[in-house]
């Protein structure tokens, strides 16, 4: 099943209540766009009607145990995923990235300045959504997110070409920069879709185990192709610094790994591909793998606590089950 | 008078509660530094407390009616400066500016990468102060200002080096990215502090005219210098290609102002300071410094609505009045 397959299994078992709710989403995040102002709001309109799964706009609404009433889920849904767009503008400019998902990015048309100005304004309308709603609760838990997400940033910098990144330090990171979207998408929907206090941390820690997962095997994809999957070079993070899960757990039973000094050694992309072989080689991913498996479990686990309907709670099975298919 | 001596007359005309607001604004963007996390938040830090006039926490506390209760006001004074610093954290990365008054950037010592995240960190926190009060109309303000600063943002780049820029879109684009804060802060002020809802906006008025008047007399700057002022050579505002009042002005009276075309023939120092001086030849410095203290005449107009009592009054005029002096 690729995941288009299983976002279609998601949306059939989320009803004609879902569909609608993210149609709702994709109008709302048109308005935004346009309202940009003129040519100027051509960079964010390309970003936001670019595609993209809407994962955490369907994490929104299948965390809500009451229909939508005054538009606070669409609104939640588009402020989720506009956040997540000023990630991605912003990555893009960091990486001088010229694709992504096959068009063009903001920095490829607009430059520099332009991208890093759309990443502020999408930044600024995701509050801007959630604000006009009047929920305080919504608006904390979105800048709580939002503080993550440059703080995973800041630190994957900061622990950039270090040997000495430890498991711990590498999931503190991928909780940072981005389980901590993937679980302020559940409590938003949580939040005002009227669960208990209790149902809403249930269901944002199902939302974080999913969201590590979700990185780990990101991670486990720039290791092992292929290319045409990621749309770049095996191995740009270990060309970046970037030390992930499969690199630590390969350096224990592979001294040559334990012993390498990535800016140093790493400097092609030849060389990243013949590291990401001896990484491959250890079976090193074969057990981050299931390590990514074991925290879907756990998260699926605490799903059963969160007391929902059998429907909802076959449908965030589906999505979870959808993150691990992505990767397969 | 210097900036300092037109703040010190503020503090004055304040009172101790204004220098009491001021002193818990920089505790609390010292917190907020230091919880960025360890060595992480260093470069948040050290821009946290560079210092500034903190000129718009300023606005917030004088244009709030009541005294301070449960924080909100330190709250606002706080997420308005981190937003202001949010600002010029990416400016430097888009200027590649290595110093800002007098002391490193966060570019300069973290790099591109580590100064993107950290403006965004800074954006996010700006939120997470006013989310953690409660106050939709605050949250609303704050948003609509980070919306407009960059959109302010997006029109220099669209605009950049075009013949074609009117008064009014330089007008517009002054209003968008310097205007938006400073109203923003008085907004916050009387939002947070019980103004009725027209004293809010006079308030928000007053601010948006001091902060034209600020930009337009910023950009004079640029062109008159001199370079220790400012810290850059004069014309650097016209080798980014960036039209601002003294050219458009001097457009009027010289016709070979009025062919140049800014790409071709401004390319380096020389030729900007060139530029510079023939427009400083038609007189339009003069005209231009006059408009911005027309804005600033209107602004006081518009204070006098406001029904302030006659120390706040005194002291908002200060403030107006501080704005004009930093560049005379």
């Amino acid at each position: 099943m690729n995941a288009g397959a299983a976002l279609a299994s998601v949306l059939e078992a989320g009803g004609p209540r879902l569909a609608a709710g993210l149609a709702q989403v994709e109008q709302r995040l048109a308005v935004v766009a346009g309202s940009a102002g003129d040519r100027l709001g051509g960079h964010a309109e390309a970003t936001l009607t670019a595609g993209g799964k809407r994962l955490r706009p369907v994490l929104v609404f299948l965390c809500a145990d009451e229909a939508e009433r005054d538009g606070r889920l669409i609104a939640a849904g588009a402020a989720i995923e506009l956040l997540h767009m000023a990630t991605l503008v912003h990555d893009d400019v960091l990486d001088a990235a010229r694709l992504r998902r096959g068009r063009p990015t903001v920095f490829a048309t607009g430059g520099r300045q332009a991208a890093t100005a759309t990443g502020d304004l999408l930044f600024s309308r995701a509050f801007a959504e959630l604000a006009a709603g009047g929920h305080p609760d919504a608006v904390r838990a979105l800048s709580q997110a939002s503080s993550a997400l440059a703080r995973g940033e800041l630190m994957q910098r900061a622990d950039a070409w270090s040997p000495a990144i430890t498991r711990a330090r590498y999931i503190e990171r991928c909780e940072l920069k981005t389980a901590s979207l993937f679980a302020a998408a559940c409590r938003l929907g949580a939040l005002l879709g009227g669960a208990e206090p209790s149902q809403s941390d249930e269901l944002a820690s199902f939302g974080a185990g999913i969201g590590l997962a979700f990185q780990i095997l990101d991670d486990v994809l720039d290791v092992s192709g292929p290319a045409h999957r990621t749309g770049k070079h095996r191995g740009t993070d270990l060309l970046d610094g970037t030390v992930t899960l499969p690199l630590i757990e390969a350096r224990e039973c592979d001294p040559g790994l334990a012993a390498l000094d990535l800016r140093a050694e790493v400097t092609d992309p030849d060389a990243a591909q013949h590291i990401c072989d001896a990484i491959a080689a250890t079976g090193a991913l074969d057990a981050v793998r299931e390590e990514a498996l074991t925290y879907v479990g756990e998260a699926k686990q605490v799903l059963t606590r969160a007391r929902l309907s059998s429907e909802r709670h076959a449908a965030l099975e589906l999505v979870a089950d959808g993150v691990v298919e992505r990767y397969s």
